[in-house]
């Protein structure tokens, strides 16, 4: 028999393909014709030639990499700089910047749950995204996962704790849906117990709250002592990384013990550069962050007055709902092959086994690109879709 | 009482101090007159015109973020020609970017251990990086951590193996002490056991086997079915990313199932441009991989004729033992403000707990730089060290 150790991952995917879920990159070209309604670029920054412009000054300013741990020689003055101006639009006293939103929030989960002795307890959202379920799987504190958006569950869930601090872990805009979570409420129910609050904003950030100044900033839990906010430079920005902002003693603690942040190379410079002429763009045209809503707004009225399932977003992602993980895949190939990029999101990055088209607003989408991208979804909708 | 609940960190932080082992981030200038002897620009590339060229070209032409999931938007033409290029060069049927090497270990430890139904056995090296340590944390495999650089504990461990697969993880070069694995004698107790071998070759890529090829290509595993090799691209190549190189069988297996390749953005386009002219350069100039292990060679070989406590380095990292995290600190400081700057790694980053300074070599270091550098850090030697 020769030997051949990875042999099962053939089986595994024909199991897959048998289910319809098997996965295909698509690289595409740099100037496409197909209408994007699938990525993240939120406001429409990362081709602004400001931003691509900083970020390619960056790269022949500082090098194509950091060289090294943020510990090391990976940090710049223009990391700092990016930090400082984070902190300050969403009103958090400190923020730390990290190779992307996923480290950051395996950096934070893990690290704010590791007191010495006594790693605690976490109280997980069940719609929570990938990099918050790997964080408290990292994490050594106990976890209870509660029903999505349901502060009753997380104050019960909090009873239970013992003598270890806690932390809630909440995404503010769920991702598949686009739902907000109701963090005045989980705010509350942390203050009671006593507990963190753990935001992940990274659909918020850009979108929600005055300018774009993210969804707790608009559930006035800016500064808060109790709240930590990660973000993503990777959507609204335009660009890759991510942070962490809290107060200055918690993000001091994540640059002595977050493994993510010790153990991996610093964010490169051009990402640095891109997302900080972003920052920059979105504090003088607070505009973008209400149009972007305005957008998602307008494709739920046209699909729903459609008669497709959907859902009224609370930021820029709108939901719409397939009979089948099969149905997604021809409906997203249809509306591709048409000229319009949707995302299609099938198990399991869906929490509830129900596959979806998912489209996403940008703030620099004229109104006739949305009607377009509303007919030709409406147009290849499957039966029953 | 206030409401604080992240109090906990202060008491931490003061623990850490008392103990020696308070981090600090000293941002950097863009042009800097230390010599950086702590980066891992090991080729010198990092600045290379040409590569720096490319990062702004890539950021210009797609944009200073990709967008989206390598699955919705993220996937460019770059990607998947930088794809194409590291696997030729390495010798492997296919190749994965990913944002970070830190998450390309993540997705190759926890993909390649979860076979339907029987998540098998990961067998870890007690001296192993991070991130793979986190990849095996968060895999459901049972884990075994054998003794550092000791293929007959591994065969051991291997013989308590059940039904499912079983994966066995190293790096090539271990990041503190820069000494090599002793790769050819894994694979062939990986071979004996029909198990996987997973090689983490961050601090091989670039600098050993035939022109940079890496340490599997050296001991003779380049495209080897039961071999998987993760690389970054944040050393070697000067810019920031990773990639997991094997049978296109197993990339096909990442690309539908590992969470950090699913749900995190594709890497930045100028991260990715960067790398792509990196590697290019190293294929056209491969005598640059040669002239870093001569230079680490001649660190090492000064460093122990003035007495201090080093060890024969394997690839381009020489480490230097000090008495105490504190005299390691002071030891750095001191290099630092005589104009030279080395690594300085204490607990929790050493696995022996011993703290150490980190001189790393570049291709791109002159003769006199390089006696500069060693004459500055015996200079400071503490009395012990
Ligand atoms: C809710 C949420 N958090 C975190 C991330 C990870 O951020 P990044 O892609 O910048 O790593 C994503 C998406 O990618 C996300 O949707
Ligand atoms: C052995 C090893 N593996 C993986 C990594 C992570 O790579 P990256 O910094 O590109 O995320 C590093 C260092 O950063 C490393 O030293």
């Amino acid at each position: 028999m020769p030997y051949d150790p990875f042999a099962w991952t053939a089986s595994a995917q024909r199991r897959r393909a048998d289910a319809g879920l098997r996965r295909t990159l698509r690289p595409r070209a740099a100037r496409s014709a197909l209408l994007d309604l699938a990525g993240n670029d939120y406001l429409g920054l990362s081709r602004h030639p400001r931003v691509t412009a900083a970020a390619a000054r960056a790269a022949r300013t500082w090098g194509a990499g950091s060289g090294g741990s943020r510990l090391v020689t990976g940090s710049t003055r223009l990391h700092a700089r990016l930090e400082a101006e984070l902190a300050a639009f969403c009103g958090f006293e400190a923020a730390l910047v990290f190779s992307s939103g996923y480290t950051a929030n395996l950096a934070a989960v893990t690290a704010l749950t590791a007191p010495p002795g006594d790693p605690g307890l976490l109280v997980s959202d069940a719609g929570n995204h990938a990099s918050l379920i790997d964080g408290c799987r990292l994490s050594r504190a106990a976890t209870t996962v509660t029903p999505h958006n349901d502060p009753e569950a997380v104050r019960k869930a909090l009873r239970a704790r013992g003598t270890g601090p806690a932390l809630v872990v909440s995404d503010s805009v769920f991702s598949v849906d686009g739902e907000a979570a109701p963090l005045a409420a989980l705010a509350e129910v942390c203050r009671a117990a006593g507990a963190g609050l753990l935001i992940d904003d990274a659909h918020g950030f850009g979108v929600l709250g005055d300018g774009g100044r993210g969804a707790p900033h608009a559930a006035g839990l800016a500064g808060d002592p109790g709240t930590v906010v990660t973000v993503t430079l990777s959507k609204a920005l335009g660009s890759q990384g991510g942070a962490v902002l809290g107060p200055a003693r918690v993000i001091d603690h994540l640059v002595d013990t977050a493994r993510t942040f010790i153990f991996d190379t610093g964010l490169a410079p051009a990402a640095a550069g891109g997302a900080l002429a972003a920052l920059r763009l979105l504090r003088r045209e607070p505009a973008r962050a209400a149009r972007v809503r305005a957008v998602a707004a307008g494709l739920y009225t046209r699909l729903a007055a459609a008669g497709l399932s959907t859902a009224r977003p609370d930021a820029a992602v709108v939901p719409v709902r397939a009979p089948s993980p099969r149905a997604a895949v021809r409906w997203a190939a249809d509306c591709r092959a048409a000229g319009v990029q949707v995302g299609c999101f099938r198990p399991p990055s869906v929490p509830d086994g129900v596959s979806r088209l998912r489209l996403t607003a940008r703030a620099d989408l004229p109104e006739a690109e949305l009607e377009r991208a509303v007919g030709t979804v409406v147009a290849h909708a499957p039966a029953g879709g």
